[in-house]
Formats: C-alpha cells, structure tokens, sequence
C-alpha cells in the first residue's frame, strides 16, 4: 500500500513554518507497513488542492492531508472535499458538543459562529473525533482509495494518527512489516565507511535496503526491510546486522532508537547501570541539558546543568579557579575539564560533561578561534578533553560539539 | 515567477529526517520576490524523480532541487538530470580539484573513486561551486525554465543559495517585491482576534493578506504584501499595522524577526537598554538557555542558566531553603520565585526567569499534577510568578512554558 502525504498551507511555502506533520506521519505509517510515495505541500487555494487530490489518487492507495482546517482559514480544506467528493456540508452534532466543551473548560472567551462552524462536515465523511481542538479530523472513502483530512496543529493531528487512522488502515488492508534499523556511526566519512563495507553491502538480500545519512561527524547506516513474514524480517536483519558490526567496529556506537536521538541510547544506558549525568555548558548554551530534558524520565539519571556563559560564572557559580583561566584562557583544555570537575562534585554525579568554545560569528571576550570547542569528560576515575576545530557556522558549531559530546560519554559509559 | 522545491530523498519519505531545506529555500526566495507553488518531496527513485520534473516543468518557472547528489546514493540526481536534459555526464576539472583540496585539508582519508566522481556532471551544466562540500551545485535552462540542483546537505545548500542562486536568479528575471511582516500576538485565540480586528482586515488592499498562525499560546498575524514599487509596498503595510495595533493593545508584543524567534526580541530589547539575564530551570530544562545561546550576540545580556533538574541541587547549587520546599512542595509558587531570586543574585543579573513544574508524562518526586507549571520573574525590584496548566504532553508542555516565560519576561523589560 502506497500513501502520499499533502499539507496545505501558505505558511509553508513562504517558508515561515517547517513541515514536521509530514516526517512524523510517515514514520507512523512505515510502521503499520505503509510507504509513503510522496510528500507534497500546497498553497491555501481551492484550484491547487483539487489538482493535488487528483494527481494523488492516480499515484496512491492512502491519501493524508493535515491542514487548512482553521476558523480563520475559511475552512479551505472541508470546503475543497466537499467538491471534489461532489458532497455537501452538514452540521455535526457531536463536533459542535466537543466545541463547546473545549470553549467552556480551556478557552474561556466567547464562542463566536466561525468556532461553531467547525462544526460542518462534509455528509459523506467520517468524523474522527479531535479530543484535543476544534477542528475535526475527516475519513473519506473513493472506490478502494481512502482519504483523510487532518488538522495542522501538531499534537492534535498526532493523537488522531494514534487513535484513529493507524487503527482504521490496519483494520482495513492486509499491510506486509517494515522494520528500519538505524546504526550510528562516529569517526568515518560517508565514503570511507562505504568502502569498508561494500563485499557486505553488495551481498545484501534484494528485499533488505542499505542508506547512509551522513550528518555532522557521524554517519547514520539505515537497513529498511519489508516483508509479511515478521519473525522472518527481523531475523534476516538481525543476520546482516551480526555479520557488518565486526567490519566497523569502534566506529560503531549504538542504534538510532525510534525518535532519532543519540541521548536515548546514553539515557537507556546510564538508567540501565543507575549511574547519573551532570553538564557544565558554555558554548553549547543548554542545548546538551535540553536534549537529554526533552525525553521523559530524564530525572532517572539526568542531576542538571549549568550554563555558565559569562566568564564570571565560570568563577564563581562553577568554582573553576581563576588562575586556570588567567593561565589558560577561558576557551582550553585546563578550564574545559575543570569545569567537568567542578559540576560533577557540585551535583554528586557518576559522569560528567563540559564544553568551552566560541561558537562565533566573531571572537568573544577570550580572543578564542571562531569553531574551537574544548569538550571534558569527568568520571570518579579522572577527567579528560578533546580539542575540535568545528567551522565558522554558529549552529553547525553548536550542534556539532553536541553530538561530539555524546559520542566521548557514550564510549567512556561503555569503558566504565 | 513561481518556483517549486523537490526535495529527494528516501530518508524524508520514511521519516527519519524533517525537510528543513524547503523553508530555508522558500524564505530566500520570497526576499528576492520569487513565490513558492509546491513542494514536492520524492523517492531516490530515477522514474519518480523525472515525473516531478516533468510536472513542476508545466506548473511554475524555476524548479530547484535539492538531495540526491552523495556519493553512496549513486549520484541519482545528476544522472537523472543528464536524462532529463538528453545530456550526458563529463568530468569537470575545477570540481575534481575542489574535491581533491577538500580531501587534503579536511578529510584526511582516502580519496576514493565515488568521490572522484562527483566531479561528473552534465555537459550543459553550469557548475556552481560548493566550497563546502564535494557535491556541486548545477545550474541548467530549457527554453525559459530554469533547473537548479543543490546538495541536500543543508549547510553546503545554504552557502550555494546565498553566494550562487540568488544572485544568478535576480539577474535573470524582473521581479517584484515581496514583504512579509508578523506580529506576534500573546493572550488570544486566533478567531476572537479575528473578531477583534474583522472591520480592519475586510478594509485591507488586494496586494496585502492577511494570515492567522496560531501556535502553543499565541497568534502569529502575518501580513504579506507585494509589488514592484518597494517603497511604496513598506508605505502601505505600516499604514495598515498603524492602523492595527490600537485594535489589539496589549496583547502584541512584538513583531517576529526573520529566523522567527520571540527571543530575538529580548535579546535586542536587553542589549539596547544594556541590562542582563539570567535562568533558574526545572522543567524547560535548558530549553530557555538554548533558545537564547543559538543566537549570535548572546554574550551582550545573558549571563547563563542552573539547570537545577534534581530537587538536591534547587537547594544546594540555586540555595532555595530546604524549608520553602519542604512546605510548600517543589514544584510551587514560592520555589519558583525563590528560584529566579537566587540566580538573579548568583549570575549578578537585572532580569532572572525561573520554572518549576512537572512536564509529564507521569508524577514524578513532588506528586505535582502533569502539565503543571510555575514561572517567576525576578527584576532588582521584586519577584512574581504565575501558575498555569499546560496540558499533558511533555514537548507541548515544555515549549508552552518557555513562550509563556519569554511573554512574562517581555512585558516585564517593557514596563521597567
């Protein structure tokens, strides 16, 4: 079964919003066995989106479309199916009840004729109840083609994905297995790693798929595999998966889990030996304490961070001795594991991590390289530091020292 | 002229990687006064890819393609490329060259073939140069369209938007101007702000529209206007904002800058008036931190941030009194402005923001409700805080918070 995936709206052609709906739907959809052909984002405008309804039901079998459905939107989107399904607008009594609800309980402000408009379904849909917002989400059927109509805000369209379409397409198409497995790999170029592999690579059965991502300082090596049989699927992986790991070796740091991120292996890991984290930031600003922040249960290993940007900070908050500074200069090796040091007494945990850098565009108080990044990692057995030249592109310096950062605790949690 | 973006990539279609390229793509275009119709986004796929070539061929003017062109995915963009324009692949000596200078000065690993052959690209090509990768960019016409392939890498693609396309498009064609400006409007929903301002938004001009973008906590109210007359265009958009803002009072507080962020705002206000900042958080965990260090500047006014995640370290590291916790619970008012006081104080700050609560998806130490959060403000002349829920979906929750905290803090620096 092939799918395409259409979000509406001006915003995302202007570029004002990027378009997350689409990654996380066909994430979603990859894992009930559906593929999805392709993603096509289109302007608020009655005549583009008939055209892309037809030109996607002659290219598919599943049709999601998020967006468009707002009350100041004029309900562009009800209104274009309801054209092209040559249908009519009816009043629906159990979305006006869940309006309401949400206007009394969370909104508090008058309920005007446009909210309750909302209301109106085209007669031949199948409302998908929005437990989370007014816009409701819409299950048509054209032939053996289905169409569904979601809304754009993110958490409403995912709940719905969740309770309803996920449910109805399994329920509905008999859907082969599709597993991605996703291994990261730190310290080889796209290139260099393809041609370590590639006897293995070419041997590769036809229904397995090899990718490389190439990222910042790292390369992610997905295997895609599809198949009715699971048990099969999962063990052919499995198979090749034994038989590449011995082919790269160190460079292999862990599997990508399901919502991409290299903090979760590092979480998993330091929940699993129950031993916790502590950050000391500079140059990365937060951004390592937020990664790990984001994900739930993160105060099972997670103590806090501090981010010490101002120099004085450094002093006085972190307790870095200012003849360290004086001697070193702020952006070094010395203040860098000092810092790891010093947070990971001040907060009693198990690990450690520091950065120091300048992550630019232009030299700060410490006459630093733009790029430079010193990164420490502290442990009860000792502390120790890389030095990275990172680029000139404040976020791409940022995010790199991040995901470097990652990788030097990852390999000292597996050494420990 | 009209543009369409198709990206390729099987990584997007199966969700492991967001397009963040097209709105970079769609947002430069707009500054040069080219609109984008359609996104596209397709398989790694040589038959696919020349369909959507053939169609964004009949729909718009100039079609940029990024994606497709690492040395692992067997180049699929340039051969399909060569196909579509009946031209075939030759070596490109300034490629080979910057690919050859590249390898020595940064990858330092062995030069391979595939890499070598990156230097191949159609016969009619233009080359535009990537100084910052081996991929090169290429520019190609056909009667009055224009082709132009990119590397999916988003900083190489960056680098050759702004140094090679852009330019190289203003040249060609005549085109008009186009501004987009947002107002950034906290404290009501998108259709009671509609309400408000129906009598002003009937009255706007055909060449101005008006779009409601409604986001966790707020309204974004874009106004985009067009023409070749550029003084004019800006006249006439802050003719009409002069118009608006009475209408909406309060409840504007700013207007978004280019890259779209509320902070940018703060860090503009602050660094104007020359006072500081500083961050106390629990549950945003870092996220306020790193929302203002991602920026260049940041130096100028913020001081840095306690990422004070165990209960330990609010006493400890922060010095809130074991007994406001003890009786008042972690997670409450009274932590939270104990909170923003201590670090203003730590950090020697004028502004501090604090945050308190639990962001789910279960109770944690504290036994506070999912989605309940407090949010102080410290300023030289006192502290307040505000309690609020925000649901129970822990990234909805977190990134509430964080614009809930950025609107307390704007108000705040506004009044003083």
């Amino acid at each position: 079964m092939l799918a395409e995936i259409i979000t509406i709206g001006d915003e995302l052609l202007i570029g004002q919003v990027i378009d997350t709906n689409s990654a996380f739907i066909a994430k979603e959809l990859n894992k009930i066995g559906v593929s999805v052909y392709q993603i096509t984002s289109v302007q608020d405008d009655k005549n583009h989106i008939l055209t892309a309804f037809k030109d996607a039901e002659s290219r598919v079998d599943i049709i999601i479309i998020t967006g468009g459905l707002g009350p100041t939107k004029d309900d562009i989107t009800k209104k274009t199916i309801a054209e092209y399904f040559d249908d009519a607008l009816v009043l629906d009594k159990s979305v006006l009840e869940n309006i309401e609800n949400i206007w009394k309980q969370q909104v508090r402000q008058t309920l005007l004729q446009v909210n309750k408009d909302q209301a109106l379904v085209p007669s031949k849909a199948k409302v998908l109840m929005n437990p989370n917002g007014t816009a409701p989400g819409m299950w048509l059927e054209k032939g053996d083609k289905v169409f569904v109509s979601l809304p754009g805000v993110p958490y409403e369209m995912k709940a719905l994905i969740h309770s309803e379409v996920l449910p109805k397409l399994t329920n509905k198409y008999h859907l082969p297995f599709i597993l991605h497995k996703t291994l990261l790999v730190y310290g080889l170029g796209e290139s260099n790693l393809a041609d370590k592999i590639e006897t293995w690579e070419d041997a590769l059965p036809n229904f397995i798929k090899l990718a490389y991502l190439p990222d910042l300082g790292r390369v992610r090596l997905r295997l895609s595999a599809k198949g009715f049989d699971k048990q099969n699927v999962k063990e052919e992986v499995q198979k090749q998966i034994d038989t590449l790991l011995p082919l790269i070796e160190d460079n292999f740091v862990g599997y990508e889990d399901e919502e991409g991120a290299v903090e979760l292996i590092i979480a998993n890991q330091l929940t699993a030996i129950g031993k916790t984290l502590a950050v000391a930031e500079s140059c990365t600003g937060g951004k390592i304490a937020e990664r790990f922040t984001s994900h739930a249960g993160a105060s099972n290993y997670f103590k806090g961070s501090i981010v010490s940007y101002a120099t004085d900070s450094k002093i006085k908050i972190l307790g870095v001795p200012k003849g360290v500074i004086e001697q070193n200069s702020v952006v070094s090796s010395q203040v860098a594991e000092s810092m790891a040091e010093k947070v990971r007494i001040l907060f009693q945990s198990d690990f450690a991590i520091a950065t120091t850098g300048n992550a630019g565009p232009t030299k700060g108080d410490s006459d630093a390289e733009v790029g430079i990044v010193f990164i420490a990692i502290a442990t009860k057995n000792g502390v120790y530091s890389e030095k990275f030249m990172m680029g000139n592109q404040r976020s791409k310096v940022i995010n790199k020292a991040v995901n470097k950062a990652f990788e030097m605790l990852l390999k000292e949690i597996f050494k420990n």
